[in-house]
């Protein structure tokens, strides 16, 4: 396995579309819970995923523009370029938030806590050399079912990988974007560092 | 059971960011849907969650601006407004996109085609007054077992909830919000207008 599993190929407008989409629905979630809970780390992969979905942004204006042959397609590729600008407003938008969190600029320590007793947060969790996650698949983990996370997303390098498969095996430096409890973040968070190196037993 | 339990009662800063990032994420993602497979009933839901957002974003300038009491209070103040800011500009964006639809531009068939076969469908189905539905809880429906439909949003005049809780009860005129296969969406839209008025029993 290398990274070629995360590597992407943008092909179709179709798919350029529905990469925006996700792309651009996960920065709204991670920039409100930046700022939610005062989350720097999170908030720099919300600026991370805005250099994503602007350079979909620029392909998508490529391949629209390759597409337009007669005046009809022409209709249909104005069509499709105002839903980049408009994605593309939206891509700020969220990086407007986060970029408030990179300032400093945050909402009252009460709001912090409050949220914090009552809410799934997301944590942005590094996977680091001595974790013993390493060159371990999903589907060996069970991250699920064991310690009650949900991995939404992983970046490698410049790469995202939304909901990923089963099979990928993580590997050192690799980026999870997890949704869960206070506490269930907190020990993946020690799962990925080295801190703890024992995953619970699945309950049966 | 009334409207009651679908009405909304903002009370705290915290409860409104929470509310407007959630109605913010379901409009991008019913504007792409809409926009995708060209379906304009859902580009007007689009625009009713746009009303809905704006007025959020007006109730929490109000909060934050009682909030403010001293210097450091303003600081906070002016985050959350920046954040409403953002939000506005995303419910604008997620408004653009449905607006191409309703404008009637639109991408090309052979797009929406492509999406029909592979992709989960976001459907907006109405509850008419034939509807072996009505009065029946998404807990006597079993609607995801049942026929595969995802509810994710429902409307009731100018109320929405947002992955509604399995005691409520369904009414003439609710409005559905639902992700499924183009089978599931199509058969949840004949047991919502009457023309089918028998649920599939559930596998065992």
């Amino acid at each position: 396995m290398g990274t070629q599993e995360v590597q992407y190929k943008p092909l179709s407008v179709k798919e350029l579309l529905k990469e925006m989409k996700n792309l651009s629905s996960l920065m709204i979630d991670l920039a409100y819970s930046a700022f939610l809970y005062d989350h720097k780390k999170l908030a720099e992969e919300v600026m991370r995923l805005e250099e994503r979905v602007d350079y979909l942004g620029y392909l998508l204006g490529i391949q629209a523009a390759l597409a337009a042959r007669d005046r009809e397609d022409a209709e249909q590729v104005s069509g499709i370029l105002k839903v980049a600008s408009a994605v593309d407003k939206m891509s700020d938008a969220a990086a407007d938030i986060a970029n408030l969190v990179l300032l400093d600029i945050s909402v009252h320590p009460t709001i912090h806590s409050a949220f914090k007793k009552t809410e799934e947060i997301i944590g942005r969790i590094k996977i680091r050399e001595k974790s013993v996650l390493i060159n371990k698949t999903f589907e060996d983990l069970e991250l699920e079912t064991r310690i009650g996370v949900d991995v939404i997303a992983l970046r490698r390098g410049k790469d995202w990988i939304l909901n990923p498969n089963k099979k990928i095996k993580l590997q050192v430096g690799d980026i999870l974007i997890a949704r869960g409890s206070v506490e269930s973040i907190e020990f993946l968070d020690k799962l990925s560092s080295g801190k703890v190196n024992k995953l619970p037993e699945v309950a049966k």
